[in-house]
């Protein structure tokens, strides 16, 4: 396993984990500050904003960029729904390549209102990536279908397991040209029986894009927004690393963090200070 | 697919609905006295009572008892809580068997505090199951192993897919002797991308001791205490229970809805009218 120490370009920070409270710039410097060798950035945190101006200074900080979250859903009742949500990926792609990043993150949408067929969203959801694939492919931006704990099955995504999400891909992707791969989160999916079994075969496929961690609170408050810091919950995430390091992931390691009450309302810098000790510490 | 209104017999109602505010005999009468054909009744709900005048009345109402809830969890950093859950488990399927309960549910428990390995956890959880398995075949009451939805891994269950809990009755029960299988709850597993493959097994090999019904409420609040009427939230429950009869099922259908802020403080004939009329409608 890799001593994260010496792999800074390694340690990455997804913005979310500050909760999207300072401008782009200042995250962009206090991330290069902090130690981090990669950043995350959020459609959100660009509005309004020159994205190539937001790309020079990323570069100029020595970061690279992993993934651009994210995706509009694709999962709709209806189909101009579901076109406009490609259409606004679409874009999401675009400026994806414009700012470098190396994947553009999709949560692919719940059980739309006024469904009640999962199986049906699922298709959409297929459809939708599908639909972007070619695009991804020429602009250089790999699309990473993000497997969603099954607790945001209703709500936020409907692919729940990194097997569905693998046979998603096989789908899709059935020659392997690649531009298609999965965005793995400890905390969606580190209760899966069937972990060690989908890491390997995500590895071996060439399927991991990247590795985002954080923690599983035991007393859990919220469906979305009630993440832990590395180290503060039930996840051994030093075991769960070990694995895709295992079978070959040479990846980023980034701190993704939605925490409402708690590391969203703490000062940025100590925020970050946690991350990166957590990181070097228990990950 | 059963017309449930030929069948009062599979129409039963989990006291856990009600949230255990009156006394169990009233709940009892009016359980009857809705048209519901079996109950499952808690531990908590027969403290201090002779069991059996608890049978007697069920039996004098016309009901039948499904399953006995719940186990005690089997996870425990030490071995002397793990021994002291074993034993007072054993008890629980003396009673079981002394209302005449066809199958004790167990949830087997999460990660223990201290604990980070999940791995560990369900080892431990196996080896309490199995330790079982004789005394409840000998009073001739089922081990019904419920699995849990995976946002209950750190804090109710281990175990959490059909699949895996199949696997445990396999690896504990190899000539399938019986005395073993799952409770299945639709509120658990509607998420499952191998839900049908899940159910189709586990009716082939004899396992479905029982099937609860619920609803999964589109802003879910609480990851316990906030589950919905059937019908009011996601999950397409015709679909789950049409798997289940064409696969061979043909046990109750048992409404048990967890639900602190609401169904629990509307009153209780209320709540029984919803959820027979939910039942026949939606189920």
């Amino acid at each position: 396993m890799r001593d994260l120490r010496h792999h800074r370009e390694a340690l990455a920070l997804n913005t979310a984990t500050l909760g999207h409270r300072s401008p782009i710039e200042a995250v962009i410097d206090k991330c290069a500050a902090h130690g981090f060798g990669a950043i995350a950035p959020w459609r959100r945190d660009l509005e309004g904003r020159r994205l190539a101006d937001v790309a020079a200074r990323i570069r100029d900080r020595g970061l690279t960029v992993t993934g651009y979250c994210r995706s509009t859903y694709f999962t709709h009742a209806s189909h101009a729904e579901r076109q406009a949500a490609i259409d606004d990926n679409a874009r999401a792609i675009d400026e994806a390549a414009a700012i470098g990043a190396a994947s553009f993150v999709l949560v692919v949408g719940g059980v739309p209102d006024g469904m009640h067929d999962i199986a049906a969203a699922r298709q959409q959801a297929i459809d939708g990536v599908g639909a972007l694939l070619e695009r991804a492919r020429t602009v250089g931006v790999a699309l990473a279908i993000e497997p969603i704990h099954p607790m945001g099955a209703a709500g936020r995504s409907v692919v729940n397991t990194l097997a569905q999400a693998l046979d998603w891909c096989d789908a899709l992707d059935p020659e392997r040209q690649g531009g298609l791969g999965l965005m793995v989160d400890a905390y969606h999916v580190w209760w899966d029986p069937d972990l060690e079994a989908g890491i390997a075969r995500a590895c071996r496929d060439g399927r991991v894009l990247g590795y985002h961690v954080s923690d599983w609170l035991r007393d859990t408050r919220d469906l979305v927004t009630d993440r832990g810091m590395m180290g503060d919950g039930v996840i051994d995430l030093r075991r769960i690393r070990g694995l895709l390091e295992a079978a070959g992931y040479r990846g980023p390691v980034e701190v993704e963090i939605f925490s409402a009450t708690d590391w969203w309302v703490r000062p940025e810098d100590e925020v970050l200070e946690f991350c990166m000790s957590r990181l070097l510490d228990v990950c």
